[in-house]
């Protein structure tokens, strides 16, 4: 019966599974940037109780949601976060729009480039200067201005673009997860127009699964046109206790899996973590002052200017399980570019 | 060389196509609902026009975004919106769990159930009764207090449950545009929660497709566990001018088309089709007395209580090209109970 056409066709068949099957156990490591170690075997055991239908924890693929800070969990936010570099660089460009900035602080001082004095800037004074970068332009000029700052801008300590300064490991454990039905957020204390503006190219997050902190929109005629514009007056601040209430609004699911590095995230790792069935929250621990920065617990100072960790929210961390990342030791690679 | 295997294989492949497109001309009318007409015949062309790749309109998959209003677009608006109705049932049970309200207005006129009395209520009192009737639960709670009366409660006048009270033709259009890769958002001027809680099931949309108005939702403790509470307090109101801008922080993206049915309608309109590209707007005109209701300008009442549909809208409709559905003529029945 060797040679009847029907065998033939099922021989081809049986081979053509063989191949499938066998492709399937010679897939590549999904995690190769991490070291095999608690961190890796977290994020694997996670996807598989969740993913494998015959689990008591699987977890219906609408349901998949993980979330991630952007600033210290997805890129460097050393010696300051990226936005804000951003606009102490469009300081200028801004006053040549409105010249009246020219005299008012803290505009004055960055125009003057008075270091010394900026090294003193507040909080408060780096937000008007956030505001002042965004407001005014339509939603879609802002987005050409941030393209075209990171085309060029580099970070002063590896002279390599912003978007080159993403974590490996965790663009391979986004990837990972989307592999297994995830859809990944962004939920950054950023803005979501400046994170929208690269988030789609640099880490395959589509503008939808932007969560950020934003300034009042208002919808208004320019040029003749509709368009969306931006005022220099806070709407929502997502950070902390913003952080949930954010997912809420624009995801209204609460996550799976939560993944930061500062106490402005404790809230989110809280909410992901606060419901039944396998939950995730991972938190990056900058221990790692050769390769990137050893700042926060690792480096004895809580309260950096970015990216504070206190000591609270290591102890949380120890009692609800969630698992420090150690960027020393859990990490084969921080950089993309590493050899 | 016909009995050769290769051959016979290729008679197979050949069979299994000829099968699959004689199945696909089979196909079911996806819009069995509507009559033929220029109404159909807009979202037929606009997603052809949109999907085919060799198209010069053809919008990638990403981009497909439709966007549908709520209230006298999906569903029946008349006498009251749904939602409205609803918190009016809702103030017992409200000042059942904070008595001072029994001597406050418009509650205590709710109460006594004076109707001549309710039938004066401002757009202020209807405001303070919705806002009562959310704020003070929990996120989750609230969506269980509206699956509730969802599955009880009956309309005025077709004696049948709300969610029986969707348009036939506006659930088929829905899922003939996510047949072709579209995702479809609703964006209402109802609240975010309350229609969350129930567009899964009645329009198979999810609830990170759902954009409302939003009132304050503070991150607390609740039972000793974290929750997002409502707060008595507007955070947005997703109507008019809104609508964009609600879009923009939902979505982040244009839509390519939208559904409307009021003045409310007009900016989202005008917001998806003031781009490049086939876009695509519709406007649903009540003139069916008869199986729904006729008001607005089809009954020369262009300022009724709900929906108003402006003169002003009409002519920036037939202006821009945007297409009047009428339901009368271009919907063969209105709800799917209809025989």
């Amino acid at each position: 019966m060797n040679g009847h056409p029907l065998h033939r066709l099922r021989v081809l068949f049986l081979s053509a599974l063989f191949l499938l099957g066998g492709c399937a156990t010679m897939q590549p490591d999904p995690l190769p940037s991490w070291s095999d170690g608690p961190a890796r075997q977290a994020i694997v055991n996670f996807v598989r109780q969740t993913t494998d239908s015959a689990s008591p924890q699987f977890v219906p693929p609408g349901q998949r949601i993980a979330t991630f800070d952007q600033d210290g969990t997805l890129w460097v936010e050393q010696p300051l976060y990226t936005q804000v570099l951003f606009a102490l660089e469009r300081v200028r460009d801004v006053v040549r729009a409105q010249p009246a900035l020219a005299n008012e602080e803290p505009f004055k001082t960055v125009v003057a480039g008075d270091r010394a004095a900026m090294a003193k800037f507040t909080e408060r004074d780096l937000f008007k200067i956030v505001a002042a970068s965004e407001s005014g332009l339509s939603v879609d000029a802002f987005a050409q201005v941030v393209k075209s700052w990171l085309a060029t801008a580099k970070h002063p300590k590896f002279q390599r673009p912003y978007t080159e300064l993403v974590y490996a490991p965790m663009v391979e454990a986004m990837k990972y997860l989307r592999a297994n039905g995830y859809r990944t957020y962004i939920v950054t204390g950023g803005t979501q127009q400046f994170v929208r503006a690269f988030a789609e190219e640099v880490y395959g997050v589509p503008p939808e699964q932007v969560v950020g902190t934003m300034f009042k929109i208002n919808y208004e005629a320019r040029d003749g046109k509709p368009a969306l514009v931006t005022a220099p007056e806070i709407f929502f601040v997502n950070d902390k206790g913003g952080k949930p209430v954010g997912i809420n609004m624009v995801i209204g699911r609460r996550p799976q899996a939560a993944f930061g590095n500062s106490d402005g995230d404790q809230q989110m790792l809280e909410w992901a973590t606060g419901a039944d069935g396998a939950r995730l929250a991972m938190i990056v621990l900058h221990d790692d002052a050769t390769r990137e920065f050893a700042y926060g617990p690792a480096a004895g100072q809580p309260d950096s200017k970015v990216g504070t960790f206190s000591q609270a929210l290591y102890d949380e961390a120890a009692k609800k399980g969630w698992t420090v990342i150690s960027m020393k030791r859990d990490w084969k690679r921080v950089f993309a570019f590493e050899p």
